[in-house]
C-alpha cells in the first residue's frame, strides 16, 4: 500500500486523557482512534494487527476441532435470570436498554448462557457431541473505570470458545488440546516466551483455573514463575498449599507483573443444569453435559504487544502480526521515483505485504521517525545513493544496524525472515 | 468439512414466532439461531455465507480505494446532538444506556457522525483528501416491529462507506465509481439481473438518492422498472417530473416488490459543516469537505438471496456466497466407505469447498431432503451403484435431472463451473 494514499497519518500528541501507554502509542502511531474512554476504533493499520490475530487465532482453533459462529450482541433478561447472572449486584458490567414495547434487554458482556441455551436446540442424545463452537465477538462492558487503553476496555474483541462434552475424561480431554492451541497462539503472536499457563482462582466447581499471564509492566496482575519447571502461580493463589500440590517453594519463584491474555475454565455440568442442556446417553440414561470456556482478549493481546515490545522511538511488531512486512521508504526524488515504484512492484509481486511510504514532501527524518513509530519489522531504503550501488539499505526495526542489500537480492532476503 | 461434525444439523421446525420465510428456511437449514426477534445469531453454514459476502464486497471496495476501518458501537451524546440526532423524535431506533458515573451513552445505529468527526483529526489540508473508508459494522437499532427474520434487525451487519472529498467533483467522481462497484457486487453474489439503481426520495440537499433494489417477494419497498432502458423508480418519488427527467412514460414501467439491498446518498458539505470538518484549500481559504455515504445490508443481501432462491425444497444459493461449493453425499457402507473418503480427500486437496455427508445412521432420502434444504450448488452422489460404474452422481440443485460423472473428471467437471 502507498503511504501517499493510507488512512491514517501519524500524530504529534495523543489526546490530553490518554493516560495508558499502549493506547497512546496507538494512537499517535495511527492504529486506533479513541472515541470513549475505554472504546476504540480500529483504523487500517489496527485492524490489520487485529486481523492477523484472528487469523492465527482461527487457525489454531479450527485444527483442534473448533467451529466458528457468532451470537448476538442483544440478551434476553429472562435467560441470564435463570443463572442468576442478570442482577447488577451480580454482575456489575451490564450495559442495559429496552424494546419499545419495554422489554428490557442487555448487551452481551460474556456468551455462557446463550450458547448453551442454543445446545440445547441441537444436543439431545450422545451422538450429538462433543461440540466445539467458538466465535469473535464484540464484547461490551460497563467498565467503572477504563484506564487501560485497549487492556482493558467498555468495547473489545474476544475470542470465546466453548466445550459441550459427555463426561469429565472427554471434557479433560479437549482441555488439554485447548491449552496447547493456546500456547501455539502465543508463541505465534511472538509472546510465547513470556507467557505462561498459571495457575488461578477456580470458582465454585474447581480448585483452579487455567489463566494465560504476559509478562509486562502494563499488567494489572502479579505472579509468580519458575522458568526451567514450567510453573506459574498466580499471587492470589499463592499459598503453601498451593506450593506443595505444585511441586515448588516460595523462594525459587519470580515475580512479575503480568496481563490475562487468556483463560479457560471448567464450569463442569452446573451451568447446562441450570439451563437444562442434558442428553440422552448410551444406556438410555439423561445426563447433563459437560462445558468448559476458552477466552482469548484478542485486542487486549494486541495491546500487550504493543506496549511490551515498545521502545523509546515506537512500535516494534512481531513479524506474524505486523500491519505490513516490509516498510519501503523511499528518498528518491524525479528520474528516482520510478526506480523505488519499481521495487515496490518486485516486492508486492512476490507476495510481500509492503507499505510504501511514497510520500514526497516529507523530509528524510521525519519518515525514518514515523516508520519506527508505526513499527513495521523491516524497513527497506531507496535512495539515489542506495541506487547509486544498485541496493537499499536493509534494517530491523529491532535491531539498530543497517546493511546494504543488492536489489536482485532483496526479495529473497526479505522472505527468508 | 465432515457433516458428521458439523455444527449443526437442520430441524424439522423453525420456532413458532417465526413469520418470515427467509429465517424459517435458514433456522431449519441451520444457518441461523434466532436469539430474539430482530436478532439472529449466525452458525457455521450461515457464517460462511456472511463472510463470502463480505469478501466480495471487501474487493470491490478496495478496488475504488476504499480503506477497511471498524469504529465502534458505543456512541457518545453530545456528538450526536451536533447533527440534532441524538432526540428520540428525530431518531427513534436509538438503543441508550448509561455509564456508571450516569453519562448516557448510545449504540451505533449508523455512523456519519462519529466517522466524519474523527476525519476532523485527519483531514487539515487539501492533500489530505479524498479518503475513502469503510467498516462492516454490526448496527443496533431498536426497531418498534422486527418481523422480516434477517432482512430488518435489531442487530445487523452492514457495510457503510463514507466519501470525503475536496468538491463537487471529486465527490461525483467517486460517486459513480461507486455504483459501478456496488453492481458488481450484486452481480458477484448472484443477483445482478434482478437489481436496480433506482430513483429514490434525496432528503434535505440532493433532490434524489440511489437505492439498490433487488425484486422479491420479502420486498417492503415499491418500484417501476424498465430493464432495457436501465431504468427504475421508488414509487416514493414516481411522478410526472421525474418520468420526464428520466425520459420514460408510466406505461411502459413494470411494478414489483423489492427489497432495498443498498443506498447511496449524497450529504454535501452540510454534515461537514455541522461537525468542523473544513480544510485549507490550494488558495488558502477554508472549505468544507463534501460527504457521501454508501451503504450495502450485508445480512438482508443474505436473507433477500435465500428467500429470492428458495424452492419449495429449501434453498438454492448462487455460488458465489454459497457456504460450500459442493455437496458430496455418501450412501456408502462398509468397504465402499473408504472409496467415498477418498473422494473427499481427492476434491479437497483440488482446493473446492467440500461439505461431505459421511453419516451413517441416516437414510438416503432424509440425506437428500438435507441436501436440498441447505442448498449447496453442486450435489454429488456416491453409493455402491455409482461406484460400481466408476461413477458419482453429479446435479445440480436448480436442476432436477442427474448425471453420472467418471470419479477421474469430476474435479475438472467441478471446476468447469
Amino acid at each position: 500500500m502507498r503511504q501517499s494514499h493510507l488512512f491514517t497519518k501519524t500524530l504529534k500528541d495523543a489526546p490530553k486523557d490518554e493516560v495508558s501507554k499502549n493506547a497512546e502509542l496507538l494512537i499517535r502511531a495511527g492504529f486506533v482512534y479513541k472515541e470513549m474512554a475505554g472504546a476504540y476504533a480500529y483504523l487500517p493499520l489496527g485492524l490489520r494487527v487485529v486481523e492477523n490475530i484472528k487469523r492465527i487465532i482461527r487457525e489454531e482453533m479450527n485444527a483442534i476441532g473448533g467451529q466458528e459462529i457468532i451470537m448476538t450482541a442483544l440478551q434476553r433478561k429472562e435467560l441470564w435470570e435463570k443463572t442468576d447472572r442478570w442482577n447488577d449486584e451480580t454482575v456489575d458490567v451490564w450495559f442495559k436498554s429496552q424494546l419499545k414495547n419495554g422489554t428490557e434487554i442487555g448487551f452481551g458482556w460474556s456468551h455462557e448462557e446463550p450458547i448453551t441455551e442454543m445446545m440445547t436446540q441441537y444436543i439431545k442424545s450422545y451422538k450429538d457431541v462433543p461440540v466445539f463452537v467458538y466465535q469473535f465477538q464484540t464484547k461490551l462492558r460497563n467498565e467503572l473505570r477504563a484506564k487501560s487503553g485497549i487492556l482493558r476496555g467498555r468495547e473489545f474483541v474476544m475470542k470465546d470458545m466453548y466445550s459441550y462434552t459427555k463426561n469429565e475424561e472427554e471434557h479433560e480431554e479437549f482441555y488439554q488440546h485447548a491449552i496447547d492451541a493456546y500456547k501455539k497462539v502465543f508463541l505465534r503472536a511472538g509472546v510465547g516466551d513470556d507467557t505462561f499457563v498459571t495457575f488461578a482462582p477456580g470458582g465454585a466447581f474447581t480448585e483452579f483455573s487455567h489463566e494465560f499471564q504476559t509478562i509486562t509492566d502494563a499488567g494489572e496482575d502479579t505472579i509468580f514463575y519458575h522458568r526451567e519447571k514450567n510453573v506459574a502461580i498466580n499471587a492470589e493463589v499463592l499459598n503453601e498449599k498451593t506450593l506443595a500440590d505444585l511441586g515448588v517453594s516460595r523462594d525459587e519463584l519470580t515475580e512479575a507483573k503480568t496481563a490475562e491474555v487468556g483463560n479457560i475454565f471448567n464450569f463442569g455440568t452446573h451451568k447446562s443444569t441450570q439451563l437444562g442442556l442434558q442428553f440422552a446417553d448410551e444406556t438410555g440414561g439423561i445426563t447433563s453435559v459437560h462445558l468448559g470456556s476458552y477466552g482469548i482478549g484478542v485486542t487486549r493481546l494486541m495491546g500487550v504487544i504493543a506496549e511490551k515490545f515498545a521502545d523509546d522511538r515506537g512500535l516494534v511488531w512481531p513479524s506474524a502480526i505486523a500491519p505490513f512486512s516490509v516498510h519501503l521508504v523511499s528518498l528518491c526524488k524525479e528520474m528516482d521515483v520510478e526506480k523505488a515504484d519499481n521495487i515496490y512492484h518486485i516486492l508486492t509481486q512476490a507476495g510481500i505485504d509492503v507499505l510504501y511510504d511514497d510520500r514526497m514532501d516529507i523530509r528524510a527524518g521525519e519518515k525514518f521517525a514515523d516508520s519506527d513509530l508505526i513499527g513495521i519489522p523491516v524497513r527497506l531504503v531507496v535512495s539515489p545513493k542506495t541506487l547509486e550501488q544498485s541496493c537499499v539499505e536493509y534494517k530491523h526495526r529491532s535491531e539498530t544496524d543497517a546493511v546494504l542489500v543488492l536489489l536482485n537480492e532483496i526479495v529473497a532476503k526479505v522472505q527468508a525472515l
